[in-house]
């Protein structure tokens, strides 16, 4: 019965600070998520004898172990005959391998150095993984080792490629080879605008806590639910969509997506549903909006551009924002928000405008506008909206989360759901 | 001699893959660039035998280990407690710590759970050390294992509280500890538009290998250069001062700045200096410049706004764009990029007209204008500049390449240096 991971991270790079281990958080992500249990993260440098130590470390910790790094044609990439060494498993040249390492570089017109061989050669009863974006192949190694069956999987470094081969290769065979016939599935959800403890308030109940888990993770500024369902696989695959739908109702309006989906991509699906067309003025995001819109390819079907007025020249010249206004209500102001949608939409042409401005500090604040104040106007054919928010954080923290909003107020606007009177996070 | 570290990091969110662990990658990166060895990072849950197995471990590879996490208030906050019995120091109260707590939370107006007072408990003859912007103290515990006389430090995991802890606390101890009067000092410096193995050739024979070390941290779309150089202190000052001047040289114009100083930051301080005031034109990038020039505090002072032309019409009516250069030309190309920067500068009454307009992909591409293909302007009163660049990559990363080459245009405007050719980074 396979239940527990231990991961090895490998690369001077890791223990030197140069890059973040972001390897062992995916892995760690997917195994928690699939029900198995990470007991210890080994990271080490490119050094034979520490290699060897992190692997005899974790193969008396956990069943399984899985690496990522050390696979490279370089002579500092030491993972695969470490692993032979320790466990005693001689090499052996994979020829197809050795073949299509061949092959690669003679498609890129190169000659291949000696040296790449090397990542054709694994140790005596490996199961060599395929790699599909790149010349380093991953490799299974089933060994007795004194505490037991050990399973041993050996991943390259570079995200890219690792990631699809533990997803593809990898998490399938964990699966099967559990030794049990319980599943976890699992479902995610996307939430902007509550904090953390009301969100666990709002879905109390929903999911009985002998079956199923749910828990969040916060990153600035959504939160994401995960629901966590274990059983039999029918049962579990039952309540996993049935306790999934319970919870999204909860969430409602909170909610913005299912899965790994960003609240743009969101703004962009609403805008090509319903044809309308966007143009954005933005004052303290300086940009921000449009960035995020922009990030979505194809967004040009629906965004139109827009105007970083950054000064009250600009606000008045491009957005056509009125002079008293600025001087009787200010630059930040619910009045001001509220010309500069209605000005950025008739300028575009768009079937919606949308607005920003505020005050993103560190500087700029007063008692009756504090740093944080920002508002937010929406303007359509027939209707307007403006609603001034005290946000908080750093200048980085209020462009996002104010960036965050403008977006949502698309999204609220679209599916028809009310624009929330405040924002919250923690 | 102190020379080996062991890094241990705690907490359940590391290994469920809700967090990444970026304290370990801080630590290792400020250690290494001290001279210290990192030998090994051990990442274990909140979980009171697998804290304990990792202490033995790290203590078994190390003179010195730092652990982050697990000194909070609740029951899963174990690190104090392992530690005290795996090395034999029963616990104590601090009087002053625990009153120092009680008046926190008064100040806050709340009484103080009990369970804080977790916080005031250390091992027998630790070092206590002060954290100025949380609850949690750290320690320093001093103990003769089997394998010799061991350092210990334990730091709180929230970043914000552990990094200041480290710089202000921790590592003047190991410099001061180290037990060898050789020095490690360090000088960082940005550079970009170049490609590391270009850099590598560039710098080369600035730095004699045996007594200094030069490292590369690319971090797209800039690399950065660390000079580390090592040897009796007053020696090391000089060299370090000396061969960082010859480096920065070298670098010449590619270096934007030293130390951990964003390019954005730089632009600021040269419009600063000249006391040009900037507008930009931006297509494809969509508002990433303005978003990141306005990241800077104060960039009020030097950026008047923008506009995101993301149509045509937007080129024409708001930036003055001819229909003839679009018709003839594309709206991406030199004459657009140029008319954009002329049109945004005039429009927005400022000093310096920055523009920005190409094809981010993964669509809009042509044989003759494939994705990547970016245009820049630059206008002043009495010049403008239009240059066309072939980029590279996702979507994402071309945005940001383009937004790095239009504020690198800023800056080398603003000193002098020519505009570059072409943009390299690998």
């Amino acid at each position: 019965m396979i239940e527990k991971v231990a991961l090895i991270s490998t690369g001077d790079e890791l223990t030197t600070g140069r890059t973040v281990d972001t390897n062992a958080n995916f892995l760690a992500d997917r195994l928690f998520s699939a029900g198995f249990e990470v007991v210890a993260i080994l990271v080490v440098g490119d050094d034979r004898e520490r290699i060897a130590w992190a692997w005899r470390q974790a193969v008396d910790q956990a069943e399984v172990v899985i690496s990522t790094g050390g696979l490279g044609p370089t002579a500092d990439d030491l993972t695969t005959e470490t692993v032979a060494e320790v466990f005693g498993c001689p090499l052996f040249l994979d020829e197809a391998v050795a073949e299509g390492i061949r092959q690669r570089f003679a498609a890129m017109g190169r000659d291949m150095p000696l040296n790449n061989l090397k990542q054709a050669r694994f140790p005596r009863s490996a199961v060599i993984l395929p790699n599909q974006l790149g010349t380093a192949p991953g490799f299974r190694l089933d060994v007795d080792y004194q505490a037991g069956r050990r399973h041993l999987f050996a991943l390259p470094g570079v995200p890219r490629e690792m990631k699809p081969m533990f997803v593809d290769q990898v998490l399938p065979w964990l699966l099967e080879h559990r030794g049990s016939d319980i599943a976890y599935l699992s479902r995610v959800f996307q939430t902007f605008g509550i904090s953390e403890s009301a969100l666990d308030e709002l879905v109390a109940g929903v999911v009985p806590a002998e079956r199923g888990r749910l828990s969040f993770r916060a990153a600035f500024p959504q939160i994401s639910v995960r629901l966590t369902v274990h059983g039999p696989p029918e049962r579990a695959e039952r309540e996993v969509a049935e306790w999934g739908e319970r919870l999204r109702q909860r969430l409602g309006a909170y909610c913005y997506a299912e899965g790994d989906v960003s609240m743009e991509e969101v703004v962009g699906q609403e805008l090509r549903k319903t044809g309308w067309r966007l143009a954005v003025a933005e004052s303290c995001t300086g940009g921000l909006v449009g960035h995020r819109i922009t990030n979505v390819p194809g967004s040009s079907h629906y965004f139109l551009g827009g105007v970083v007025a950054y000064s009250n020249e600009a606000k008045k010249g491009f957005l056509g924002v009125q002079k008293e206004t600025l001087e009787r209500h200010g630059a930040v102001s619910v009045e001001t928000a509220q010309e500069m949608a209605v000005g950025v939409r008739e300028r575009f042409a768009a079937d919606l405008g949308l607005s920003v401005t505020g005050i993103a500090g560190p500087e700029g604040g007063s008692t009756e506008k504090p740093v944080g104040t920002v508002c937010f106007g929406l303007a359509t054919a027939t209707e307007t909206f403006a609603r001034r928010y005290q946000l908080w954080g750093t200048r980085e923290w209020i462009k996002l989360l104010a960036s965050q909003i403008a977006l949502d107020w698309v999204r609220r606007h679209a599916i028809g759901a009310g624009l929330p009177e405040t924002v919250r996070f923690r």
